[in-house]
């Protein structure tokens, strides 16, 4: 409709939209759109983090791609759908708290709209929360590896006031890996200090125990 | 206390408040306000929205009331308090999901300040989240019927980062009647693939099979 | 990481940091903090609250402190972690409602840098939500005491779009106190309105009876 179209702020070029909306994540699915506009014609209009994660104090999504026909528009969807379905393996809990990491070797143009990632470079995305974490998890990372940091959120920057630091790591794949896997342990080891390991929140079942 | 009514910005001329606050919903007591200002001789000086509905990505409310006499007061939160019994009816919820929808023939002051509805029309509300779902339900909305969109709201945009997106729409009343209800049929659907059909607040209970 | 420190606009001066982080409170941890930075010669460099306290729709914190040495940053988080253990006895809660309350009667530089709490002054601080509650109970304890209050918060206004209103009182330590214990009992006979009386979130236990 073109008032919801005006209100939306759409360009007219585009006929058709591929929406994306969830409670749980924002990296994820960031990281899953960026595959889908690379392999599809399609364009990032909109990319909003409300404060959600259920009961989980990150972030949840919504996005609204453009395209100029309504296959393409369909076709990012469900490239996009399946890769978070892979992605979310990422996003990691325990009782209390949350983190999530990726590595791309190329990112696209939607990583670079949203967090300023040089395009075609490899990227990383390290956030973990209680925000504290995130701040040893991120100097630790850094420290490890040659990485330039291109975006950052704390809660009040940035982001929804969602309890979590969150930084975006540019540079050669090998080293952004690297300060991803080491921000991952170091981030899970500080989690696990307010209960069980952190898993995937694609598996995470509560210890009856603790 | 002076201090405290300097604080809150509440004029000299009102000697008492009437406070309604709650932790779920945000129109249900909006609506309810608002036919109680048209039937007292009470203002809106507050209304914020925090984010909370408890476990869901919606609003709470806090609202406050100027009368010139405390029975004034003590009427129109009375009148409130019984309409939102009634209007909450109209919040409905799933397990991740949930949308309010309401409609009034005759929109009063209260629904002019807060969603710049047009004095004395119908007005019509319309909210679903995750946010993307009310993208989707709004456009069908207003391509069902002849409404104007008069206000709206998105995580960034108008609401305090809930998961949502609302549309505030006016024209006649059966107009209006007819898009909130095309926009309830449409975002249920939705909702409901995200678990089972979305039930009011007030009756919801997780079905133990899913 | 000198990248980090840049990031965070953490002066140079300082060499090591001290972190704290949780995902419930705020103002326990600032008072306690407060008390560390008088102890201990450290600097408060960051107090952001995202919007959390798990289920409930209050903030948690973080909180990064500057010290010339490591043994500085380490004592003063030892302390206040101490303090922190005791002051959460003061958070409260019940089903749906919140309010925590706490006394100084000598605010240091960080109460001062975060609520404008005069220095060696007695603080007081008032917070309850559902929003509303706090209004009448903020009312209540100003009218009771000859108190100023020095900083408030509500959804919209300094806070993160928690459900809760807040103020901070100064004056004499008695006259604190008793504004401070009048609050206390007027938002807990209100929030037991929606439950249990309210207890120390470190006890409560949901009464299965209700």
């Amino acid at each position: 409709d073109p008032e919801v179209r005006t209100l939306l702020k759409i360009p007219e070029q585009y006929s058709s939209l591929g929406i994306l909306t969830s409670r749980t994540g924002a990296a994820a699915q960031a990281f899953s759109v960026d595959e889908a506009a690379k392999a599809c014609n399609v364009e990032l209009l909109i990319f909003e983090l409300p404060r959600d994660t259920e009961g989980y104090s990150g972030h949840g999504n919504l996005i609204v791609l453009g395209a100029y026909d309504v296959s393409d528009a369909r076709r990012a969807v469900e490239v996009a759908l399946t890769l978070i379905d892979e992605k979310a393996e990422r996003i990691y809990i325990n009782e209390v708290g949350h983190m999530e990491m990726h590595v791309t070797a190329n990112a696209g143009p939607v990583l670079h709209q949203i967090f300023d990632a040089p395009l075609g470079k490899a990227f990383g995305f390290i956030c973990a929360g209680p925000a504290g974490i995130a701040i040893v998890a991120a100097d630790t990372a850094v420290k490890s590896s040659p990485v330039d940091i291109v975006w950052y959120g704390t809660p009040s920057i940035n982001l929804s006031h969602t309890n979590e630091v969150i930084i975006g790591v540019s540079g050669d794949y090998g080293a952004v890996k690297k300060a991803v896997d080491t921000a991952y342990e170091k981030a899970s080891a500080l989690i696990e200090v307010f209960g069980q390991k952190p898993a995937s929140i694609l598996h995470f079942t509560q210890n009856p125990d603790l």
